[in-house]
């Protein structure tokens, strides 16, 4: 059922949740919309699963050997997802969504996927010594991914290869275990 | 003109940007329409002028004598106006407004009133010999604003006080002079 996951990040792209519709996602993947169903009962769970496909994809990370290069390479993937249709489609959806369950289990599926690339680049940074004990990997994350989302949304600048640098330089810091000593 | 921008203000919180209406603020302010018109010719001048005076009035930040306590203060200042209808729907507004002029009015108000707090709070912690010669400071606000915001909308897990002090102490690291030699 990968081309039905692939249609729907089409249509997401194309037309947003709000107005994507399940027949339209069977017809152009050349399916019956009953198979589309009984697989994923509703909108929110057929996005779900097509988001978690591909961005399980693009979570795999490449291994550079040092936390602040594997680190900028995580935020540039990060970049690439918000200036597409897709990630602004979905960023959109999610920040507009309030309490909709639907929009609640995209997000759920959003981050789960995400998860993957750096929970392997920070259990390789632990096995090099290079962070410390407890370093706070999960606000070092959100710090990251939060700080893209404000400049491309809200300060309305370029998300730069120098801006990421700045920003990982910034974050790593807290991170490392050379300077987590007081 | 306070009252006129205080009305604003209700109204962007009840409504909403796209469905503002210059008129209804007007009636609301108990004044002429064509006075408000007179000072704010378009619906974005007059929505950035209330959010520049109404953040401006915020932007006042205690001064704790310590870079730390006061970036916490700050951040939890960003936390109740993500929290507050009138934040909400700000934000909804940059976050969905693409390339619109009257959008990119208020984003750019927003950013000017928020920056008066950070401003002084740095300038002291520079003074107390606090920050590193070359810190970066905007980087660091972006990230705050950004780790905010993600927590908020994306994450949608619950923006505590606990957090606040994590992320501060994440990010005063790169900040900080005793930290920054390598």
């Amino acid at each position: 059922m990968a081309r039905v996951l692939d249609a729907t990040l089409e249509e997401l792209a194309a037309t947003g949740l709000q107005t994507l519709r399940v027949p339209a996602v069977a017809e152009r993947a050349g399916v019956n919309k009953t198979s589309v169903y009984r697989r994923w009962p509703t909108k929110g769970a057929l996005v779900a699963a097509a988001l978690e496909r591909a961005l399980g994809h693009e979570a795999a990370l490449p291994d550079t050997g040092s936390l602040r290069t594997d680190m900028r390479a995580m935020a540039m993937q990060a970049v690439a997802f918000v200036a597409s249709p897709l990630g602004r489609g979905v960023l959109l959806t999610l920040l507009a969504g309030g309490e909709d369950p639907e929009v609640q289990a995209i997000a759920a599926a959003l981050l789960r996927a995400r998860a993957k690339g750096p929970r392997a680049l920070f259990r390789r940074a632990a096995a090099r010594g290079e962070l410390a004990p407890r370093a706070d990997v999960r606000t070092a994350l959100t710090a990251i991914a939060g700080a893209i989302l404000h400049r491309a949304f809200v300060e309305r600048a370029p998300v730069t290869a120098g801006f990421v640098r700045r920003l990982v330089d910034l974050v790593a810091c807290g991170l490392e275990s050379a300077r987590a000593a007081r």
